[in-house]
């Protein structure tokens, strides 16, 4: 009896033990797939902001196609548009066929990739990934497109298009954002990481995009030349936009596409860094236009239009590289100092090295993307400091100002490698092209106009026009 | 004594197996909240998702606002714009009283549905869901009013509008995308659906939307007749357009309306499938757009922007049945095959049937709707076959090219079905209307322009124009 | 032996029961670490949401911009574009530098806030809520532009933007949303919340932003005077706007601007009553069309194309208050009643008070935010009730239509004070501008056009224009 009693006390212990245990197992098993619930959670949202992004990205074309168009004349808008159009179009089709492949396929010793080409094997996530880049991609090309506006013949711009979206962006991009271990600028086992110190950081392409644009379209006007009438025995001369609504329009739609560029490019739809990017992107902006104001009405007595809204770009384009990476008000500094620039390089270009950039394209991507690029080493607080704290997509180092040289360092590295590859390929395949089809349309289609010539319609039939 | 330890014991592991149970109840009890929240969070994601594509979706108005705008004469400009403008008000106003009862309230035998008038007893889901559908109603309403352009009676067009959206459109709709299980074309229970052993699959509305609109506006344009000047002896002239950039920048805030169009289609923010979505319809954009161009630039010597530009809507309108149930190159294919189409069905219009459609929008919407809607039999790769592994919203069955005929079957019964509704129903409401209210403006109104005579204004009353 | 077997008994059972826990604590480590995974995704789906809705509330600067050129002449459209462009630049730099504080800081008495000037210690929380706020406070200062256009001074319309930013606007928003306990409208500890017996509900400001800017304009028009042959012989004469395709396309991108500006209005992502806000606002917006365009149909003979456009911004106005309080057939009726009254009011302003508002502003901003606020006290269904079941941002009681005084009596009293405010200290501003910089510009340069002579272009030198 005595047995009996214990026995059924170890009994009921033992079932209330596995009682216990039994929805143990369950709630394991709960837990296990409520946390694959919540990962894939994580990850659908990540979905829905980068797409909705790119989508933003993607209203940059409408905004390019507008300042282009606006800040040009009204005999060349229809050629203006079309190329936008297939800036956009051949963006898609290439980069699916070619550039992505070589931007983030297998890298070959950290200098490109090769292997995805048309997305073969791709799943949602590369869908997702691509489309962002995508959208990226086709805006690096469409840069090139303002600077040689009013002269360029159809054909030879569709050849560079190809090439910039198949060759010459993915491969400068690798270099930054592949994550390849030898990835020429941003590898840890690249030499030149290891003899600056820390990697060259680009947040969201003041580098990859705006340098690369900026610096092919320097290569592209140089060996165009500029519009005929543009200079009077060695005077630069105002050839005015026939539509500034457009152009005004096109800025703010290019402004609003930017917190796609931005604030997508922590790739993260969980991390909280996005709202320090927006803020920092918006502060620049609304910098860049103050001070691009300021300083036409100081010097020519009126605030500026056109210049201003080239300020509200200048800004964009500077803090695109710095705007995960340091405080507010390095940020107003950033957009006040491209404002400047942005007056500067067009004087600069127009005046000493007399080239013609019909909407200012070099120096607001160009020159203000070297500036952004730079800032980083100059402004970075450096990731894990102070309000960055946490942040897991940042300059990787401290700035000048924070007493570190490193980043500085590689960011001088990485702005001038962007400089001399877009520059120096740029002529090479301007050149190329202008053997092969011919860069530039002949002198009675260019007084005509390019809508005529080159695709028999009038922009604007029933307006008389001066 | 032996018996008190024994009891001794028996307390202690009771207490303790207790103590491992109270937890555990604990433990389930935030595992069952914490499912709630995940779930919770997961539709808050679709809300989000939804409300954010539709906003995209109402986009497209705008675009379509300049599109016709900018395809046509400035002496109608202000009236184009106040009938895009009134589809949309009476979209929202009419599909919020009737059009969502006709398309989602219970169903009467799979035909139309008739009940929630008004939303009566709607919560939060329904209004996401409702949002999401009306830009879809007022989308399809507002395609008839491109072909109809330039001589149609205001009255007579919002006449029109409001039985679109109350009836021809919820309809078919009901048909496709009740999920009744009577549903004309897509339920189990249905006959058509039984013989052919598939259900009918348009993903956003290649027929839904695009067949509907389109081939209503077929309807429209043969009772209502060409504009006076379009055809002189029978063969057509050119009426060119007042502002081509006007027409760019809607194509590509149609194009960026596309985004949300297509992508919220799996009305699920967690459905990764909205990755393959998107890019597949960014691809047939590109692709349309490409050998629209090409196909211009060979048959008239030069590439034509408005053709161009149609080539865009056209692969994104052919694209919007099948994108998410096909591969990238079947994409690439469908846009290339929808921008021949659209050249080739604007010629067809003018030279053999004789209608006159200022924008192109019967075979952009109509044709390109058609062919969306084959497409899908011919190139589906099959629900849970490859990329759709996983996938719960595509075409149930693989296409022509994967052996598969079912598909196919289904695919040419509903483009059918679309083609008969939308033109029998269209013509029968058109004659109608005619009667009732009278469909053309007088000739003296059409010389004179339907901005003074309908509205009393000018569009453009500083300008000269010609 | 009996002693042993006890010992092991107990020795089992008490591993059995150490082991059950074991994984219990385990188990409760994970809930706890999924429990806050759960809650960083619920917040990363609000910053997702909110920049988005920032976005496109941005988006409505390129709205206002289109609306103001297009409803105006061409002499003056590069000089509105720089002012709408300055008024968002302006409004990033001067709530980051103090608009916010004021706000949003620490409250002095609940009649504003005294600290985080330049977002001094911001988090990533704060600075995604500053951004979404910060889009509302340039919105507000753009609402003036509108009405003062085509004869004020350039620098003085920035220092009233300044100032507006900085003050005017954040100290009303501060009585309504700053969430002090001793706010001014909207605290608990308020004087008038406890005579009336209920806060002041404004859910996405049809008083903070619009009935501010609405009034403030009216101070501005009043001390400014009408243009130049405005009034002849005390008649009202029509000056029509140059471009109404610009006026339609901003009207379009301001109504998907407001999906932002009121669906982001819960500042919450995961809360559900955003779908009835964004239904509501869609079905005021098509409502307030409708009736304006019905009123002038029946008044004038025509449907106005002016009037219909600001028919959807006068429903939009009104609805943001009441949008999250009330149900669909309520928003109809506010919509239909905003229609009727921005007609009715433009006529009054120009007929009875002689002022000139070339966009018809202070109607639709001024009275129809008015007409929005005291709605709310008529139709509110009162939190928790009915179809607010569950809510959580609503007004708290119930309208006159559902018993209830004290919502209506506190929003008379916030009406009046919106009206009290803006307008006196609109007065005192502009007076004190006027003296010091100049309000108006000479009447030569208002001749020759704001283009050339306040920035020495024009805004479409191409064309020639009567």
């Amino acid at each position: 009896m005595q047995k009996n009693r214990t026995y059924l006390i170890t009994s009921i212990l033992v079932m209330l033990a596995l009682l216990s245990l039994s929805p143990q197992v369950a709630a394991e098993e709960s837990i296990e797939s409520l946390a694959e619930s919540v990962d894939s959670l994580g990850t659908a949202l990540t979905f829905v902001w980068l797409l909705l992004c790119g989508g933003l990205v993607f209203l940059m074309h409408a905004g390019f196609s507008l300042v282009e168009a606006g800040f040009t004349r009204a005999k060349n808008t229809a050629n203006i548009l079309m190329k936008n159009m297939m800036t956009i179009c051949l963006g898609v089709l290439i980069y699916w066929l070619v550039g992505w492949a070589i931007m983030y396929g297998d890298s070959i010793g950290g200098l490109f990739g090769f292997s995805q080409f048309a997305l073969s094997g791709a799943d949602n996530s590369v869908w997702n990934a691509w489309f962002f880049q995508m959208v990226f991609a086709a805006t690096g090309a469409t840069i090139v497109s303002g600077a040689m506006a009013e002269r360029t013949n159809f054909k030879a711009y569709l050849a560079f298009t190809v090439l910039l979206v198949a060759i010459i962006y993915p491969v400068y991009g690798h270099w930054v954002w592949s994550g390849a271990d030898f990835a020429l600028l941003a590898g840890d086992g690249s030499p030149i990481v290891q003899i600056c110190g820390a990697s060259f950081h680009d947040f969201a392409g003041s580098g990859v995009v705006h340098s690369i644009g900026g610096y092919a379209a320097l290569a592209g006007v140089i060996i165009l030349g500029p519009r005929l009438g543009k200079f009077k025995n060695g005077k630069p001369q105002v050839i005015p936009g026939h539509n500034i609504t457009f152009g005004f329009l096109g800025v703010l739609l290019l402004w609003l596409g930017w917190l796609g560029f931005n604030g997508g490019s922590t790739l993260d739809g969980g991390d909280a860094y996005m709202n320090l990017v927006v803020a920092n992107t918006f502060i620049a902006a609304a910098a860049g236009a103050a001070s691009a104001m300021i300083t036409t009405w100081v010097v020519t007595g009126k605030p500026d239009p056109s210049l201003t809204a080239n300020g509200v770009l200048a800004g964009l384009v500077a803090i695109t590289a710095p705007c995960g990476s340091v405080e507010n008000w390095a940020a107003l500094v950033i957009g006040l100092v491209a404002g400047v620039i942005v007056y500067a390089g067009v004087m600069f270009n127009e005046a000493v090295l007399k080239v013609d950039d019909p909407v200012g394209a070099i120096a607001v991507h160009g020159y203000c993307g070297t500036w952004g690029l730079l800032s980083v080493g100059i402004f970075s607080v450096g990731m894990g400091n102070g309000i960055l704290e946490g942040a897991v997509y940042a300059a990787g180092a401290p700035g000048l100002l924070y007493g570190g040289v490193n980043q500085f360092a590689v960011q001088v590295a990485g702005a001038l490698a962007a400089i001399i590859w877009a520059f120096v390929v740029g002529l090479i395949v301007f050149k190329l092209i202008d053997a092969v089809i011919g860069l530039r349309v002949s002198e009675a289609d260019e007084i005509a106009g390019l809508d005529i010539t080159e695709h028999g319609i009038r922009a604007y039939p029933e307006y008389i026009i001066e």
